[in-house]
């Protein structure tokens, strides 16, 4: 039996904890969804108000050399590779995730033009599949979309495999690949491998130049806490520079965009990813979030995780025994941040933990998903809201009416 | 010759000069950039505030649903909808200029599969034209890009023409199209119309549905005073939007996001086109760019920007007689809402004037751009930045050393 004490001790000896009051979260708020908008930073606050009033108002169109607009994006890609194991200048900050999907598996299907199938896992979170279902279908049903079962990646790659495109993390079960043996199994057979760092970056340990991956994509809003919609990032190992051609090629991405000529000249490096003007405002918040990633040190992060996940899933056992069943893998190395419980009646369930201040999420079609934050979860919350769950379960509480409907977003 | 009362008296009679106070203009300053950056609305600063601290900050991930974010970007777009003639649920708010291009045009090709030319111009907007050369590339070659001489599209459209993609009104010259015109010649031969409008929506009287164009992109952080990299827009006639398939699929374009399906279902109507989570922080702040362009009559707009563009014009002929070549036509029909002079030096005299607090840019290699945007500027600045222009020129200011360099951004 875990009682209160013993996580109130864990709390007390947590090295992470001063990180808590960076972030300003709600008072009577349990927040178990960084995974999906992360929280947050207070310095956000002044530094977004900044670039409105002062960047913008005052500065006006100037500020694209004053105030270093035209630079922001790479100074944020710079930081995010030191996150993810990425030389620098391997990272563009750019577009949504989905959109920078699009461009590196169209680029990925230019290298590999002689092969015709893109390998993923139907479990894959949903828009990596539309994208390529899209791109497949653009360029005229050359190309087929092979959907490995969980556990069955490494059998549906072959010689016909162009690219091979996989969460690191899977984002309703919360488990995790192991990154370079995949990426060994794409290229032994000649594939490109192309990862979505999605629920890894700033969560967990990556090291994309260690596991010699080629491609990469990921999101700013979930554990880098850039705030709602985000950019994204996208990665190309350095020795695919030179080859890469990504389909979309914008005037950012050009070699001297303000020389404003009429033949596009990609620009060096990986350069041509940028594409468009960035959402300055958003790129602002963006760059506080990562640059609290990089002040935490990603090895405590992932102790403070690990056990997080397993002592709140002993916890909701204590609380509610052999209600729920866990998903998630308890082999730590197979495991992301977050835990993933199912039971048929999760949507209800996780509208009434939310009403009582404990903010998880649902996925469908029966999983309550808890995403674990160590730069702002206590341990004694953990406590917390395991007692809130089984207080729910044993009044019932989730069977009122106001509960059945499941929201727009859940 | 105008007298400085003459322009004094115009601001005295100005209907539109209340707006004037509705923006954080600095004191200084005479902004000719509206047309590059839109200046800040005062309503952004509160507004963008809510998003980050009540929105973000207390209402994390429940702001999706109670906040209205999920919603947001649609509401963003009737606003622009209205702005340009367009009927409600046929504009998209969504990723930038580029990328929106990218799908429009990859769409086009698609519905015209048997016709090879996309047809532009080739003083057209850069980043058009580098669209349409990666996107013909990253389909193999079998697509040309015409590019018409200014004044000789209508000569380039034959019935091999699968699109017609141009901009409204000219980046560098001003001048503007005649959008049902053209328009009609393109479909008279079996080709989709597509218009840049990044220097048209809430500059110029734009009606889309009266031109029955097929596609339009647009910007919002130009003429709709969204802030730096604000979210861009597209927009498609309903009668196509049924056979519609655009080549970027991502999960916010799905009939059902929430349901984690495996297969992509594009949502009705225009929906598919909004393929990731939107950057709600930029998306907030355009919000307000729109709303408050949609307060001031058009009308009024087209009327004050025609004058203002006549004047300074005149203005500075007066002030610095013959020294420099008008570009923008003449015919008020055939210009947008800028002014565009040519002279050798026009980067070094640029830099000068701006040293002064009088703004506006740069276009390579030889054009000084003013823009004009009725709802801040006044008559009497006209007068000013004239004689601040014929200042600088008689006493060869802009000879100074430090103007010699090109900025980064120009």
């Amino acid at each position: 039996m875990l009682m209160r004490a013993a996580l109130e001790l864990l709390d007390q000896n947590d090295p992470l904890a001063p990180f808590r009051d960076r972030f300003a979260l709600p008072p009577g708020v349990i927040y178990l969804d960084g995974n999906s908008l992360g929280p947050l930073p207070r310095a956000t606050v002044g530094r977004v108000m900044k670039v409105v009033t002062q960047e913008w108002g005052n500065g006006l169109i100037r500020s694209w050399n004053d105030a270093g607009w035209i630079d922001l994006a790479g100074k944020v890609a710079d930081g995010i590779a030191r996150l993810i194991g990425a030389a620098k200048g391997s990272v563009v900050v750019a577009d949504s995730t989905s959109v920078n999907l699009f461009k590196l598996l169209g680029a990925a299907l230019t290298l590999r033009s002689g092969r015709s199938v893109i390998v993923s896992e139907r479990n894959n979170f949903p828009t990596d599949l539309y994208v390529a279902q899209g791109l497949a279908a653009f360029l005229g049903g050359r190309h087929t979309l092979r959907l490995a079962e969980p556990g069955a990646v490494m059998k549906a790659i072959g010689d016909d495999t162009a690219v091979v495109m996989l969460s690191h993390v899977n984002y309703r079960t919360g488990a995790m690949h192991d990154m370079a043996a995949i990426t060994r199994a794409a290229q032994d057979h000649g594939a490109l491998m192309l990862w979505d760092l999605a629920h890894s970056a700033g969560a967990v340990p990556v090291d994309l130049a260690a596991a010699d991956a080629d491609l990469a994509v990921g999101c700013g809003y979930k554990f880098l806490n850039g705030g709602p919609g985000a950019p994204a990032f996208l990665y190309a190992a350095p020795r695919l520079h030179a080859e890469l051609r990504l389909p979309i090629t914008g005037w950012l991405g050009h070699a001297a965009p303000f020389a404003f000529e009429t033949e596009y000249r990609a620009a060096p490096g990986l350069g041509q990813a940028v594409v468009g003007t960035p959402p300055v405002l958003s790129l602002a918040a963006l760059q506080v979030g990562v640059e609290l990633a990089l002040e935490a040190p990603m090895r405590g992060i992932r102790e403070k995780s690990l056990r997080q996940v397993v002592l709140l899933a002993e916890l909701i056992n204590q609380a509610a025994p052999g209600v729920f069943h866990c998903i998630t893998p308890i082999d730590p190395a197979q495991r992301g941040s977050q835990l993933c419980l199912s039971h048929p009646d999760a949507s209800a369930i996780m509208q009434a933990l939310i009403a009582r201040g404990v903010i998880g999420d649902f996925r469908a079609p029966d999983i309550l998903r808890f995403g674990i934050t160590p730069l702002t979860l206590s341990y004694t919350e953990l406590w917390n809201a395991a007692t809130t769950l089984g207080a729910i379960m044993a009044e019932g509480a989730w069977r009122d009416p106001s509960f059945a409907v499941r929201r727009t977003v859940t």
